[in-house]
C-alpha cells in the first residue's frame, strides 16, 4: 500500500551540478543546484533551474553561457558550500580554494579540480514558478584522462559524482554496477 | 589536463524514470526515460524529454497527464525492457508482468511494483530538436510504506533508485551516505 505525501519535490536520482557563470565584473562565481538534467539529444541540451534571487540567475542571462562542472565525492564539502554561500557577497573560488578556468568556448569559468565539465551556451529559459528552467547547448564535454575508460568514455565509478536526496538533505555515492543498459532487458521481450 | 569529447549529451548522474500514460484506447503504456528532472520547487514541477517518434509522445499530450514511477534497482530488467520496446506494438505492462492502476489525481496509469511514484498533469512543453522537454506539476509523491524513513520520507537506500551513465550504458545502484546537505560545507565559511 502506498503512501500519500502530498505535492512536493521528492524524486531520485537527483545531480549534484555546480553552475560556472562570471559576474558583472567578471568575477567567477559558481553555484550548486540539484534541480537540472539531460534535456535533448540532437542538439545536445542540458537544463538547471534558478530562483531568480540567485547570484547565478543575473549571471547566466549576462553572458548568456555557463558551465556545468560535476564534483567527484571528494569535493562534497565545496558542492555543499557553492550551494549555501551567494557570489553576491562571496568569492566562492577563494574561500574553497579551488581554480577557475575560463572556457575557451563560452563566457564561463570551469572548476579546475572537477573531473568533468560541460560548456554551455544559454538557448532557452522559462520562468515555471519559483523557479525558472534554463537550457544551455552544450558545446563540449571536457574530463580528466584519469576518469576516462578504455573507450575514452567517462567511467561513472571513477568521476565518482554526488547523488542529491530533495527533502532528505543527504548526498550519496553511485554504488557498483547494477546491468548494462540496452540490453539486460532484452531477455523479456 | 582534461580531454575534449566533443558536443554530447554525457553528464552524471541523469536518473532511469518510467513515465506512465494512457493511449488513445486507454491501454496502459510506460516508458523508461533518464533525460529528466525536477524543475521548479512552488509549485512542485518535474521534466522529462521525448522524442516525437515515442508512442508515449502522442499519449502525454492526449491526456496532459503522465505519472514517473520510479524503479528499484530489483526492477532493472523491466525497466530495460520499457526502454526497448514500444507500446505501438507491445502490451509492456503484460509483457513485463507489472500492474498498472489508475491515478486518482490525473489519467495515468502507476506501476504498483516500484516504491515511489509521482503523478503530474502537464503544464509547458517545447520542442528543443530532436527532443521535445515536457514539464508536469507534481500532485502528489507516493511512496510504499516500507521505503519511508521515522520522518516518513522516502530513503534513497531503500528506495534503491539506479543511475543510468549515458554513452555508456549502464545502471548502477546508489552507494553509501557522503554528508548532510546545507551541513558539510558550512565548515568553509
Amino acid at each position: 500500500m502506498k503512501k500519500s505525501l502530498g505535492p512536493r519535490t521528492l524524486a531520485f536520482t537527483t545531480p549534484v551540478w555546480c553552475i560556472g557563470t562570471y559576474d558583472a565584473n567578471d568575477k567567477p562565481n559558481v553555484m550548486t543546484v540539484a534541480w537540472g538534467g539531460i534535456c535533448c539529444s540532437v542538439p545536445p541540451c542540458v537544463n538547471f533551474s534558478l530562483r531568480k534571487a540567485t547570484y547565478t540567475y543575473e549571471c547566466v542571462l549576462r553572458h548568456n553561457a555557463f558551465t556545468v562542472n560535476i564534483p567527484s565525492a571528494r569535493y562534497v564539502k565545496e558542492a555543499d558550500f557553492f550551494g549555501i554561500a551567494s557570489g553576491k557577497n562571496t568569492d566562492k573560488f577563494k574561500v574553497a580554494r579551488l581554480t577557475p578556468v575560463l572556457s575557451t568556448l563560452v563566457h564561463a569559468p570551469m572548476v579546475d579540480e572537477f573531473p568533468m565539465v560541460l560548456e554551455c551556451k544559454l538557448v532557452f529559459h522559462h520562468e515555471l514558478g519559483l523557479h525558472t528552467i534554463f537550457v544551455g547547448e552544450v558545446l563540449d564535454v571536457k574530463c580528466d584522462e584519469s576518469v576516462l575508460n578504455k573507450s575514452g568514455l567517462p567511467d561513472i565509478e571513477k568521476v565518482q559524482p554526488l547523488v542529491f536526496s530533495p527533502d532528505v538533505r543527504c548526498y550519496h555515492s553511485v554504488g557498483s554496477l547494477v546491468g548494462r543498459a540496452f540490453e539486460i532487458g532484452r531477455t523479456l521481450r
